[in-house]
């Protein structure tokens, strides 16, 4: 197996973002795409090493920038304030994320755009909830210990299934919003399940995170992570 | 494949039970053995029927009896009126739950007693839940659409992994007792998942229940407890 990868641009609002994608070169046949929405730090060799991974297991693997060329954190501080600025913008978030989707499924790749999921840690998780919300056209979406408060607008028609990985422990999303999305994905309808973790907080998938990382609770979610997209390509995306 | 099968008589205090073994015949390899808990209808067709799927998987399955026999229900009302001698003396259900376990390691199978798991439905999922609780020497135990209230004593060192495949909308289950399992489990210090469906009630696996089973929850908690199986056994139970 080969995995070939390169960067690609794209625009929203006169912002020039930068994407990263990935996928297996030893084959022709035209197949899912998997988003990777980053953590508050952006797209940085976690969310590139996340694109591989899923390049391997035969999809094409798309690391998304929802922070622009120039506007990059390179510290935690850095990195909270541009998580904070999409925070209080959660329309321009959302643009943000539709023109990344519109980038993965318009870009010269191998990949199917009428196959395509969307994955995401930490804020990334918040990210693809959100793409969910809004009713973008996936088949699926999967959050990695993300963070669950939703916009301040209604929810569109959710299409996507939803699976939300948690950490029973995490400090950023305690049991209410945990009881607090799990109404709000029933409300609207949408096909939803929320795997919790014991003894487990933020960050687990994270081994750059080494006082939250659990390797027990990462390969379990990357395990529950495969058998969900086999189930929603299976049925046709 | 040949799945052959039997049946084991066991006592417990002056009480006959009997039980139902089912094991892939063409294989003489010690394997793991998986014991199933039944429904508050007791040891039927449908815990018959999840023991060969076990077999078919590679473990040896066996549906246990917690009545004892002369005693299993036939209707609703006798299966309530069984079911609720065994919650109005939970130490008595534990002692049946221990005898039915070294039945199950004792008996002359193709089974190796040190690689032991439980899964359970309904009534079954809180046996198993119980099983784990008082330290009983399982690798894992898998609560399928179970019930959550804890016994009137201590638990003990619980050794066993758990996995509780949980519908969200199941009104035995209402969600202060999924914190509450959750809480039970963390204090504990237990290794804990739990698996919450969408849209999901009581007895989501179960077809003959045709109002309560979803044939999307029963597969995802399946494939859920494959997933775990395979990690508890590949990691030497």
């Amino acid at each position: 197996m080969a995995i070939a990868n390169r960067t690609i641009r794209y625009e929203h609002q006169g912002v020039t973002f930068e994407a990263y994608a990935a996928w297996d070169d030893g084959s022709d046949a035209a197949r899912p795409i998997v988003i990777v929405a980053g953590t508050f730090m952006g797209r940085t060799g976690f969310e590139e090493a996340k694109a591989r991974s899923l390049a391997e297991l035969g999809f094409v693997g798309v690391a998304i920038d929802l922070y622009g060329l120039g506007n990059w954190p390179s510290n935690f501080d850095e990195a909270l304030a541009r998580m904070g600025e999409m925070d209080a913008d959660r329309g321009l978030l959302r643009g943000r994320l539709l023109a990344s989707l519109r980038m993965a499924c318009e870009a010269e790749l191998p990949g199917d755009a009428a196959r395509v999921a969307a994955i995401g840690f930490c804020f990334g998780g918040k990210c693809v909830l959100d793409l969910a919300r809004c009713g973008a056209d996936v088949a699926g979406v999967v959050s990695f210990h993300g963070v669950y408060d939703p916009p301040p607008f209604p929810n569109g028609d959710v299409k996507a299934k939803l699976l939300v990985l948690h950490g029973w422990d995490d400090p950023l999303d305690p049991p209410e919003t945990v009881l607090a999305l799990s109404k709000e994905l029933t409300e609207a309808g949408a096909d939803w399940q929320l795997h919790s973790y014991g003894h487990t907080v933020h960050a687990f998938t994270n081994p750059g995170r080494e006082e939250m990382y659990s390797p027990r609770a990462d390969r379990r979610s990357w395990q529950a992570m495969r058998n969900f997209l086999d189930e929603i390509f299976a049925a046709g995306g």
